[in-house]
């Protein structure tokens, strides 16, 4: 069974529906692991960073999103190049970019799902953001956002064809989808967006929202804070911790986004009524 | 602001619907780190195994349920003691039972959040389970499966209050909920419930029905494999790679159970109409 798009695949069901049985074929989000391979200029030998569990397509975007997320990488520039095969990424690093003491010489693995990769004790959970946000800016009208989650549902390909993947969509203050990642973890979606904006010299975000089709997590509300995105929007509730850090970076955070309303947990300072 | 309960926070919000704005107070699931830490009975001086983003409570379960699902404890006998702190649990292991390999002495922090915590390669991303499942036993009623996600759902005092948490309910035959474990994170809330099943002395499971309020990834299939959990139910989709672990291992994998319908993808000789 193969599939053209290497984000399905397709595969035999049978449906029970109120009684009745029947065989069909459906389509899957894929969901294979990815290991992400980081050399320096000095040691040309691979260190093994991470490895998650990822819908293959976007990559590079995937690699550079994580390093950029986790605080690895800066800017595009601390990043010579990102060679992709079909179960690893490797990424160079330019010269006199290091990698933080924690990763081990040794081959390790260690995965990437809660975006705390790495962190050496409880007390660093928290990634430094490039920069701080601007206050109060920029102002986003509140009739614009409950027409966020249609417009991203509209736009996702392979939601549409197997109803089992997360998205992330970078938002115009108009609520025009700018950009549009996919994947089966939800981490990993945010890291795919934002490492195309990373690749393609568009950090920071500054004058974005972010909408994702899950629950705002700590994690995702680091990955954006990462991208200077002031405004996150989420299909789903908040934790606790994403509404702590959220306040603390004077991020705007917005949950519970349905057509034709919205609960706002920080921020709303940017919002307009 | 304080809650009684640990697991949720209250926290001021806007709600934005219909044109009318007005400010409320709502409840937020509670997401805090908590690193496992393992002692062996040769060098009491723990390690740091994983660190996840967890929902408090049934802490000790969850510690237990990782480190049975990740294959480092066989059974309960192996585990001589644990020890619950605010952002921390040790677990100390019965004499003669030994960490893997690959977990460094050096202090080292990784993350549970993607189920291939300390796995040295790509190549031995699957655990081994402790044995195989019984070949088309048990059977479940088709007609009991619809019923599960709304059992699911009664039960789930925290997602009724915040509206932001996944469970994993472990149901019987006749689709009764048996145990229930709620978590901010769905791999910790199936831990949870492994963890609370082996520290009871009742693994393997295997009279029992697994339903998730989430996905089917390949880490909650494999963590359910490991209880010898011969059926999977998932309110979402499955991932291609959780289709396939479970075709191999002979599970039953039912995905987008909802009233009334439900999709068979592995193993529907279980399933009796």
């Amino acid at each position: 069974m193969t599939s053209p798009d290497p984000r399905t695949r397709p595969v035999a069901a049978v449906l029970y529906r109120g009684g009745e049985v029947s065989a069909r074929r459906d389509l899957l989000a894929v969901e294979d692991p990815l290991e992400i391979r980081v050399a320096t200029a000095d040691d040309p030998e691979p260190r093994r960073l991470s490895m998650t569990m990822r819908t293959p397509g976007d990559d590079a975007d995937l690699a550079a999103g994580f390093l950029y997320t986790e605080g690895i990488v800066r800017n595009r520039e601390q990043i010579a190049g990102i060679t992709c095969s079909e179960d690893h990424v490797r990424v160079d690093l330019a010269a006199g970019v290091r990698l933080p003491e924690a990763v081990p010489k040794r081959s390790f693995v260690m995965t990437s799902a809660c975006g705390v990769c790495g962190r050496a004790s409880l007390d660093n959970l928290r990634a430094q953001p490039p920069g701080p946000l601007t206050p109060g800016l920029p102002q986003l009208a509140a009739t614009v956002v409950p027409g966020l989650p249609g417009a991203l549902l509209r736009a996702q390909a392979t939601f549409a064809a197997t109803g089992g993947i997360h998205a992330a969509g970078l938002f115009d203050l108009r609520g025009e989808l700018r950009l549009l990642r996919e994947d089966v973890g939800r981490h990993n979606a945010v890291d795919k967006l934002v490492g195309a904006l990373l690749l393609a010299g568009q950090l920071p975000a500054s004058d974005a929202v972010l909408m994702v089709s899950a629950r705002a997590s700590f994690e995702l509300v680091q990955k954006a804070l990462m991208a200077q995105i002031p405004i996150f929007a989420a299909v789903g509730a908040p934790s606790s911790l994403a509404v702590e850090l959220a306040v603390e970076a004077d991020m705007t955070l917005l949950g519970f986004v349905r057509e034709g309303r919205f609960t706002v947990y920080s921020g709303g300072i940017r919002i307009t009524r």
